[in-house]
C-alpha cells in the first residue's frame, strides 16, 4: 500500500452519514435473523428537513441573492461583506464578545467546511492535536489527513457528572499539542460543557499557547434548564481561538451548504487563502439565505425547540424501557445509546437495521474507537415514525442479542 | 516563519481574482502619473453575469430542487443519482467516451471543487507534478499546499505554433512525475492543444504510468475554425484519468459553485472520500441546476460563442493596434497581453488600473513566474464596456511605459 492508499483507507467513508446506499448487503443473509419488520424508513443519519422545514423566508431569501446577479455571485472568498457585516454583529451578540466582519469572519460552505479550513489552516505533518473521543467524526479523520498526530481526551457521557477529562486535557497540552479542537455541545452525545469546564479550557489553553477550535453548530438548540457558556466570551481566553457555526441543523438549510467561522484574524486569513484554492467560496446566491439566520420569526425557535425536547423524551423512554443505557442530550438532536453485547459485529447490526427494520443509524466507531457498541441517531425526524423506528430498533436488539 | 506560516506565504491570495477589494492602495499615489480616465468600470478578473446571464431555466431547475425537499437537501457526497445519471450520458456524449455514473462521476462545489479534490486524491510529500507554465494559477498552489513537487513544462503561445513542449513534458515523466495536471483550452492564453498533442500526451503518460487531470472548464467555448480533442477518448490512453468541467463559465452558473470530475473510480472514490470531510457535498439544491447543462436551448450555445468571438475580436484590434502583443484565444473567454517595461513593477501597475481606470485584471505572475509582465481579461463582459476599458488600459500603458 502507497502512503496515499493507507491516507484514503483510513478516511474511509463508507459508513459516514448519508452514504449508506453504496453498501451492498452481499453477506447479510447468512447471518439474518427473522423477516422484515413493517414500518416507515427513517434514516436517523441526519436531520429531515421534511419534517423541520426550514426557516421561513429561505427560499425568498435565496431569490432576492440570485437577483441581485453578478454582486452575489462572485463574492469575496470570505463570502460578501454586508451579510458579514450584519451576521458579525449577530454573532457578537449571541456569543457575548465582538467579532469583526472584516477580518474576522468567514463564510463557508457549510460547517464542514469551516472544520477543514480552520485544521487545515492549523495541523501539518506531525501537528499535535486533542481531540475528545467520542466527538465528531470528521475532526479525527481532519488530523489524519493533514498528518497531525491525535492526542485523545476522554468525555464523561454515561454519569450524572458529565464532561471532559480535564487532567487528561492538560496532559494532553503539556505533551506538546498545538491545537484543541472539540464540539459544543458534543455530537454524538449531547452533552453541553459546563461554565467550569469552559473555563478551565480557556484559562489552560492560554497558558500552554494552545489554539483552540470550538464547533457550536448546536450551540442554539438547547433544552430546558440547560445553560451554555462561550469559550470566546471567557475573559482568560487563547490568544489563538476559531468558532464554528452554522444554519444547517436547527434551521435546516442544509441543502445551502452555509457555516461560519469566527475568531483570530490571522487564522481567518490563512483560511481564506485556503478556500481560495477549495472551492472559491460558499455558493454566492446562497450566502444571501444568511439574511434569516438570528433573525427567525419570534417563537419560531422557541418551538422548533420545545418539539424536538418532546422527541427526544419519548426516545429516551423507549430505549431505557429496553435496558438501553442512553444520556440525555442536553442540546442539540442526537441520541447516543448503548446497545448490548450482540450476535453481530456492531457495523452488520447496522446493515442490518437498514435492510430489515428500515432504520439508518450512524454507527458509534465513527466517533471514537471504544464507541463501537453504541448507535447515533439524529432525531430531528417525524415525531411519530422516530418512536416507532426507535421500537423497531429495540425489537432488532433483541432479535440478535448474544 | 514556521513551516505552516511559509506554507499560506505561497498560498498568498491577494492577487487573485476578486480579492483585489481587499488591497490596500497606501503607497500608489508616490507613483502615480496623471489623473482619473474616467469610464464605467469592468472587472475583468471574472467574466460579468449581468452582461451574459445564467443558462434560461436555471432558476426554476433551482426551485425545483428546493421543492423537492429532503431528498435533494441531503445526497450522496458525490452527487444525487438522478443527476449524475443523466449527466452522464452528456458528458460521454460531449467526450467521445463512456462515463459509469454510478463509480465514475462526482458532483463537486465548482471546477475549483473538482481540481481540489484531484489533487488532494494524488499528491503527498514530494509526489512529483508536472506543470504546465502559464496555466490556471491554482494549480501551481495546490500541488505546494499538499507538499508536491512542481516539475515545470513551457506553453508555446506567443508564435504561430502553439502548443506544450512536449519534450520537456516526456523528461518530466522521465523524470518522476506522478501526476500531469492542465487546463485545455489553456488559461490564461486561450490556446487550444492540438489532436497531436494530445496524442501524443495520451501515449506517453500511458507508457510512463502517469496519472492526467484534464481541467476542460472551457471546452464547450469553442470559436470557428477551431476543433476540439478529448484525452479521455483516446484509444492509447493513461490509466489514471481524471476529466473536470462546470458550468461556470459559458453558462454562467458560477453562483451556483457546481462542477464536476469523471474518470478512474478509484480515483473518484479517493475524492469522495475527501469531499466528505471537506464540505460533504456540492449543495444540494443547487445540484438540480445541472438539469439545464448541455441541455441549453436550440441556438443558445452558439448565440453565446458568436458574442463572445465579436467581443475578442475588437480587443484583439485595440491591444494589437498599440503594439501589445497578444495570442489569440481558440476558445473560452480570457486574453493575455504582454505588456512592455514600464516604469513601475507590473503589481503595481495593475493596481494603478483599478485605482486610476476602473480597470481590474489579473496579474500574469498568478500562472507562471516568467510571465509577470502579461495581463489576464476575462472578457466576458459586456461588449461596449470592454471596448472602452481595453483603451483605457493602452493610455495607462502610454502613461507608465519606462
Amino acid at each position: 500500500m502507497t502512503r496515499l492508499e493507507s491516507k484514503f483507507a483510513e478516511l474511509g467513508a463508507e459508513n459516514a452519514p448519508g452514504q449508506e446506499v453504496r453498501q451492498g448487503t452481499g453477506q447479510l443473509s447468512a447471518v439474518m435473523r427473522g423477516d422484515v419488520i413493517p414500518g416507515t424508513p427513517v434514516d436517523f443519519s441526519h436531520g429531515d428537513v421534511d419534517a423541520f422545514a426550514p426557516t421561513p423566508g429561505a427560499r425568498e431569501a435565496w431569490e432576492a441573492g440570485y437577483e441581485a446577479g453578478g454582486a452575489q455571485a462572485y463574492t469575496e472568498y470570505r463570502g460578501a461583506a454586508a451579510i458579514r457585516e450584519r451576521l458579525a454583529r449577530r454573532l457578537a451578540g449571541f456569543t457575548g464578545a465582538p467579532v469583526d466582519p472584516v477580518d474576522e469572519l468567514i463564510l463557508t460552505p457549510g460547517t464542514q467546511g469551516a472544520l477543514f479550513l480552520a485544521l487545515g489552516a492549523l495541523v501539518d505533518h506531525g501537528t499535535r492535536v486533542a481531540i475528545i473521543e467520542p466527538d465528531y467524526f470528521a475532526n479525527r479523520k481532519l488530523v489524519r489527513f493533514f498528518g497531525g498526530q491525535i492526542l485523545p481526551v476522554a468525555l464523561r457521557y454515561r454519569d450524572a457528572e458529565t464532561g471532559p477529562d480535564l487532567d487528561a486535557l492538560e496532559a494532553a497540552f503539556r505533551d506538546g499539542a498545538e491545537v484543541f479542537v472539540f464540539s459544543n455541545p458534543n455530537n454524538p452525545t449531547g452533552v453541553v460543557y459546563s461554565q467550569d469546564a469552559i473555563t478551565r479550557i480557556a484559562e489552560r489553553a492560554a497558558r500552554y499557547g494552545v489554539t483552540v477550535i470550538v464547533d457550536q453548530l448546536y450551540s442554539r438548540l438547547l433544552y430546558r434548564g440547560e445553560s451554555y457558556t462561550h469559550l470566546r466570551a471567557q475573559p482568560q481566553r487563547p490568544d489563538n481561538l476559531i468558532t464554528i457555526m452554522g444554519p444547517s441543523k436547527t434551521e435546516s438549510l442544509s441543502g445551502f451548504r452555509l457555516g461560519v467561522a469566527f475568531g483570530s484574524a490571522h487564522l481567518v486569513d490563512r483560511m481564506e487563502k485556503l478556500q481560495a484554492i477549495v472551492s472559491l467560496r460558499a455558493a454566492g446566491y446562497n450566502q444571501a439565505v444568511l439574511s434569516t439566520w438570528f433573525d427567525e420569526p419570534d417563537g419560531w425557535m422557541e418551538d422548533r425547540i420545545a418539539q424536538h425536547e418532546a422527541i427526544r423524551d419519548d426516545l429516551l423512554a423507549v430505549f431505557r424501557g429496553a435496558g438501553l443505557p442512553v444520556a440525555t442530550p442536553q442540546a442539540g438532536s442526537y441520541l447516543f445509546p448503548e446497545l448490548p453485547g450482540l450476535a453481530v459485529p456492531p457495523e452488520t447490526f447496522v446493515r442490518l437495521l437498514r435492510v430489515q427494520a428500515g432504520v439508518t443509524v450512524t454507527p458509534g466507531s465513527e466517533f471514537a474507537p471504544q464507541t463501537a457498541s453504541s448507535i447515533r441517531l439524529n432525531f430531528s425526524q417525524d415525531h411519530k415514525a422516530a418512536v416507532a423506528a426507535a421500537k423497531r430498533i429495540v425489537e432488532m436488539v433483541a432479535r440478535y442479542r448474544a
